[in-house]
């Protein structure tokens, strides 16, 4: 299955839920430990593991343990990842969009040129 | 459920698929039929049209039906909303980085200082 192989696709679907976004959220400002990240939430700790697991495995965080404690961190690589390709897309879009209307600036002024000449 | 209400989950969902990023990727430079979209995959029509219900469940896509023919058109908010949140995540990790960053080189000022008065 590509979805398996692809990095993006686990790095979009680790973002596609909200416990998993604020956690980044928190990351982003810095390190925390599991249980500092798990403590705004109403959840049972093995489902909250299990996003913290979704996160590791597509590259966004890592964690280490020290003693008892395991301390995660935000790796912000494929995140850009993510953000360049969406990018992408827009400058696409926005070209395509920038393409269209010159074009019928032109048709406009050609419009106009007609209408002086006749 | 959050899952459901929330519209970056439905984004970030339907980008974590390799098929529906190739669709956006064709749509981002101008519509196309839907059996134009299909042409490139080898896969059956009804599963390519679950790709594309997901596609426009999160709003990425639009689609209109004149005769019997469906033409898409990328709708670029969705994806703006997506990248605007990595990004705002990205920078606040990188403030951070610039702080630490700030903070090492008053140390090593401070450590030299230190070192000529004595």
């Amino acid at each position: 299955m590509p979805n398996q192989t692809e990095p993006l696709d686990s790095v979009f679907h680790a973002l596609a839920d909200p416990t998993r976004r604020a956690v980044l959220q928190q990351l982003s400002r810095g390190p925390a430990s599991v249980s500092e990240l798990a403590k705004p939430f109403e959840m049972a700790l093995p489902s909250f593991l299990q996003h913290l697991r979704v996160l590791e495995d597509s590259g966004l965080v890592r964690s280490e343990k020290t003693g008892r404690v395991r301390t995660c961190e935000m790796e912000p690589k494929p995140l850009t990842a993510a953000e360049k390709w969406i990018g992408e897309q827009r400058a696409l879009w926005e070209g395509r969009l920038d393409r269209l209307e010159n074009y019928l600036t032109e048709l406009q002024a050609k419009g106009k040129d007609d209408g002086d000449g006749s």
